[in-house]
């Protein structure tokens, strides 16, 4: 009775606790189970999680409702019905799934840890769930597991997932530890095996253990730390199929553990679990240092509070659907990448050696082919400090590795995708002059990484061919096209920083991509060694993930990636009307593509914005005198590809890529060339955003007539005076402008026409 | 013609010297191509390998001959007639191949790094070679490359091995290094595959790398460093199937590099390999305090020179091909266990974390199935300090494992065969006094390996069933029979500490064995859960490894395993007369068994003695009175089962424990129970044997009338005193005693046959 009053006033108090937490400002727009689902079995999901993570937190705790995740890798698909438990670790918009370590599922009844038809039911203790009785915000996940009747809710900070699980009478109630739990080990999935696994029952309130599995990242060992708030009653253990049975340890490659209590009504067992990729001392250090009792609202509270102070970077006014789907974007775009560093700023190296990083982060997961884009020039804008760090921690993977990372995950290389897009994001960040870069380090590990030869990088073919032969390399046309752009960022720095030999040496290999221009087809086409043209050709056709010779994309979409140097492809393809021409018959051109990659999805004509190749190519009409097009289908993509359903991405959210392009384009601008210190100006559909600096200032952005038909600029205003460019520049931001937009629904066909309109910029432009 | 000279120098320095090593004492006799090569495809090789190694050394640098050993698990087969290349680490005697790290090989002309069949031909730079050409000894080893005219020879430190390679004048000269040697990958064996590995050319003459692989141990991390005496022209790397490129970092699971230099005619190239399982910082720190210079001939010396001191422990006279087999058995008995700790103290713990063992080493490679019976007895007698470290190791795993090892390599458990035989290792080590050992904190492990269900060792059906049901466990003969043994020493170490209930709880398991004898049969049968005998029972048919219910053997083989209490076991088999007459059959049933597993071999009867099982009971006659019989097939097997040829051992070495076996039963005695402070006698066949004992002391066995057909006693004296009992303690080992044998050509078939005489011995025996 006594303990009905408790958990009576703990309800009341979470209810006031949340009323407040309604009044915050920007968390109450996220919306954690936006990207959690796709719309239909034939396009993707946004492939985020929907549970508790610090901005850039290594916990990131969230339900998984497939027991061997695949599609989507995020684990949890909103279409599902069941949940098969709470992991610790997830990835947020990936196209590949991986981690989910660390399963917590509670339950009640009579318990199969191992139920025999694995393949089909591995989870004898799933639960039947409803979308009713979930919440999911910043901070907070809650969701009554239907089939115990028990209320589960997670919360996190950096290194601790905490868990508070709400049981009914029973002397029958579990939380059941599942240290086997990863992507499908069954079909071979990137060959994931789990090495060595272990559960020690520590005391009557403590397990610890861990286990070390390869994957998607070839190596990661998880140990973890868990206490729960109330003593067991007894543990038991299995490893695959062995009988559960009552021990203090358990070694193995599929072990899991059935702790055991006897629950009263609406009983309420806490677990916190604390997790280290160095050691179980490092995860029982975490865990000290991070959550000290058993105060589940006060951690949510400054999980919340976090979330809070970054969402609050940029304040935007729109509709309520257009500050949802932005702020959840940031969300999105600040769930990575991870700081894989204990609190005492030990991480694995890329060599599998424990170290220790000086500024106590290490950070990981990062899907640089698709960032490198927008997500990190909007790190290098409001996260100055951490693009310090990111580029600190690719740095530190070229001292172990040789060269800068690809596409890095758990402070491993993936190889996934292709180019050396760590190389604009340290560009980027150098030329725009962000504290705490080693320039001169940071240009070695630049170098080294554009004259080394390693995986999906020839560079000796590249320097003899001037193009990536598709015989030597396959995805030799986006390869090319990409190494271009990253030489020309390598150029950049060394003009930067003085070296003027090298500069020549790169600038000339930035412009590469021209030798695989066809003048006759209009198109980058693939070539052999022996410089023939490949054939039969064909625009429309797809090449899938590591296809021939286009990445994920058909010639259509590749071709007009040269965002060094637009006014050059202009001129390629024969000036402005050709080249307007078409980018028209991009958008228009209704055929199906042949063989359609998966991750292609949102498509308007040719362009796919599904998929990060087509990104930047809306605001190409500004290059070619038409911005009034571009602006027609930037607000076509920002109207009509996002929304704040579960399937409110166009595909795979790729780790804040998808995020970041609404949250630029929203608020009127976006980087095509992510390195040269320029933003294209788009169609802004906010009524306005002010981004906090970190100098101190604000960028404002202010749209008088703002709204779904009023899709074209009709004038504009920097600093109160007219302005005619279809660009801003960097410093424009930095130095706390107001950029003012008048909308109108019809295009003026004269504003941002002129020549000098253009956001050209052959190098990184500074005024 | 100046190098010239300096070679023909060196050369005959080289010759000096090795005249000056033919004049040392002990490792003259020492023939490590002895174990290398099977007599016939029907039989095992000893699976020794002939490189050179410290005594207990990490490196143990060695060629081999085959691509993706197997089968012998050394790598070398003594029957091949090529050689692939030279590996850093091997394992000896064992019935599993792993390890194979960091090979390197000489070659000139043309060379293919990655040929295309790999399947059949994978190194594109092996080479013939001829025994007459091939000189192994302690500290070095010589083999010339007949395809390339490459003399390379080979010695080593305790982490770091050296390479002299002597080439022709060509310009095409070159070393390969290949990281992807391993076990035989492609077919899945032991899971065995590369997850990550690297090379870099950190200048002109030092390459860096690591490998991190999983096989039968289940993850490796090999770092290492590498010096060259001669700056390299240039260094060609590829990974898997690329084609070799000029870099100077590569990344991958299959990555090889040609190093490539210019050589005139005889000129010498010297390699220096230093390993470490921490990180290439610790592989340098290992070379750095190992080997400054380039002195070859030093370094053999010095390994030599530690192994002349090991081996000079116990001095031995008798024939030359004698003290070949026993000099050459003792030398493989301390080629492990391996110190697997740094310099500086670092290894990896079980959990996968690096950690620091005080006392600055920690050792691995524990066979204990094989090596508990006779070899760690040898190590307790002749390496005190080492058999300490061994079980500070041993209990190190404890305290991240949570029990015992039960096979350890690479210091994780691989659970290879069966039985918890850390513990009479333990037990045998404490109740000898061997100093160094916590002996509080031992116990702890031991009690708590003997009460947690583990992997082979189902401790709660083992208390509920008083034996293994065979439909819980496999191998549950085996396994009963073991498990009461290991648990008289639990028994016999509670006692020793005071532990009287836990001496009572144990003693009481150790006679469990009694709950599978049928006595119908007169064998050790197996049984379910319900009680009833296995049925059809043949005692012929083997179990395989994991076989059912015997492992590796027969009922024949096992029933004779109560080493704790032989007495009963007479008793159960109905006396002395039965208890003689089934060992006489036991000895000539000639009888084919069925489906023999590849271990057992070295006949007699149904006496394997090329697989454990069999290693105690040629001395059981000794303890129903008629001792001319143990006689008998002891001299039998020293005389028949052992020589100085490739395939001089019956089976695999087994990491000493077939060398154990010879050493201990040459000199006359054998403990019968690994843990009782009791050494059967049996036939000496050498002339004298001295141990030098730790405590400054000197046990004498000398042999009157020694000689292969003078098998049996006729009388013998301890310390000038007539002596009638068949065995000896280790109390009169250690006070320095001296026994005294007269052999003759007919039995004495009064001599040792008095009750009072018979090696029996229910508790530690401390007189």
């Amino acid at each position: 009775m006594k303990r009905s009053i408790i958990l009576l006033f703990t309800f009341c108090w979470s209810w006031v606790l949340a009323q407040n937490n309604q009044q915050t400002k920007f968390v109450q727009y996220v919306k954690p189970l936006i990207g959690t689902g796709a719309v239909d079995t034939n396009s993707l999901s946004g492939s985020n999680f929907p549970g508790p993570t610090m901005p850039f937190g290594f916990i990131q705790l969230s339900p998984d409702t497939r027991d061997a995740p695949d599609d989507p890798a995020s684990g949890y698909d909103y279409n599902d019905k069941t949940i098969v438990g709470f992991s610790h670790t997830h990835l947020s918009g990936t196209g590949v799934a991986d981690l989910f370590d660390v399963l917590l599922m509670p339950s009640a009844g009579e318990i199969k840890l191992n139920p025999g038809n694995a393949k089909v039911n591995r989870s004898g203790y799933r639960s039947s769930f409803s979308h009713d009785q979930e919440t999911a915000r910043p901070g907070y996940y809650q969701v009554l597991l239907k089939d115990y009747g028990i209320n589960a809710e997670l919360t996190a900070t950096g290194h601790t997932g905490m868990h508070r699980y709400t049981f009914p009478a029973s002397k029958q109630s579990h939380i059941v530890l599942d240290m086997d739990h990863s992507l499908d080990k069954k079909r071979g999935y990137w060959e994931c095996r789990v090495i060595g696994a272990e559960i020690k029952v520590i005391n009557n309130h403590t397990l610890e253990g861990y286990r070390i599995i390869t994957g998607w990242a070839s190596l990661r060992k998880v140990y973890f730390h868990a206490e729960f708030s109330k003593p067991f009653d007894s543990v038991l253990m299995a490893n695959g199929n062995s009988k559960p049975h009552a021990v203090n340890v358990i070694n193995g490659t599929a072990v899991k553990a059935a702790i055991n209590f006897s629950t009263t009504d609406q009983e309420q067992v806490l677990v916190k679990v604390a997790v280290s990729p160095v050691s179980i001392e490092n995860a029982r250090m975490n865990m000290a240092s991070e959550v000290a009792g058993w105060d589940f609202e006060q951690v949510s509270r400054q999980c919340a509070d976090s979330w809070e102070k970054e969402l609050g970077k940029i304040k935007v006014e729109g509709t309520l659907e257009q500050k949802q789907i932005f702020y959840t974007g940031l969300y999105h775009a600040f769930t990575q990448p991870n700081n894989m560093a204990d609190v005492n700023g030990d991480y694995q190296a890329t060599d599998m050696t424990i170290r220790n990083a000086p500024d106590k982060v290490q950070y990981s997961t990062f899907s640089l082919w698709d960032t490198y884009r927008a997500a990190h020039p909007l790190y290098t804008l409001t996260q100055p400090e951490k693009s310090a760090a990111f580029i600190n921690t690719m740095v530190r993977q070229y001292d172990t590795y040789g060269y800068l990372p690809i596409w890095q995950l758990w402070g491993e290389e993936n190889y996934c995708m292709i180019g050396n897009h760590a190389i604009p994001v340290i560009t980027d960040a150098v030329l725009k002059g962000i504290p705490g870069i080693d320039a001169g380090k940071a240009y070695e590990a630049v170098k080294a990484s554009s004259m080394t030869d390693h995986p999906g990088s020839p560079f000796t073919a590249w320097e003899k061919y001037g193009y990536i032969p598709e015989d030597i390399e396959s995805q030799s046309v986006s390869i090319t096209l990409e190494m271009a752009y990253d030489d020309w960022c390598v150029a950049q720095l060394a003009k930067k920083l003085g070296k003027t030999e090298d500069y020549d040496y790169f600038i000339k290999r930035s412009a590469f991509y021209q030798n695989l221009y066809n003048p006759k087809t209009g198109f980058f086409q693939g070539r052999n060694k022996d410089g023939k043209w490949l054939s039969p050709f064909d625009p429309l056709s797809y090449g899938g993930n590591g296809g021939s010779p286009y990445t994920e994309a058909n010639a259509w979409q590749y071709t007009w990636y040269v965002p060094q140097n637009v006014p050059d492809l202009i001129k390629l393809m024969g000036g402005d009307k050709n080249f307007t021409a078409k980018l028209d018959s991009f958008f228009t051109l209704a055929n199906k593509p042949g063989n359609v990659n998966g991750n292609a999805s949102g498509f308007i004509g040719q362009y796919a914005h599904g998929n990060e190749p087509s990104h930047h190519i809306a605001y190409l009409y500004d290059y070619s005198g038409q911005p009034w097009k571009t602006q027609y289908y930037v607000s076509k993509v920002l109207n009509e590809l996002y929304d704040t359903s579960s399937s409110g991405y166009a595909g795979n959210e790729d780790c804040g890529q998808m995020s970041a392009w609404y949250i630029f384009s929203a608020m009127g601008f976006y980087p095509v060339n992510p390195a040269n210190g320029v933003y294209a100006i788009g169609s802004p559909i906010l009524k306005s955003a002010a981004i906090r600096l970190p100098n101190g200032k604000t960028f404002k952005v202010n749209v008088e007539n703002a709204g779904t038909l009023n899709r074209y600029i009709q004038s504009v205003k920097l600093n109160g005076r007219t302005y005619n460019k279809t660009y801003i520049t960097q410093n424009d931001i930095m130095n706390g402008s107001t950029l003012e937009f008048i909308m109108g629904a019809k295009p003026n066909k004269t504003w941002g026409t002129q020549a000098a309109a253009r956001p050209a910029g052959w190098g990184y432009i500074n005024n």
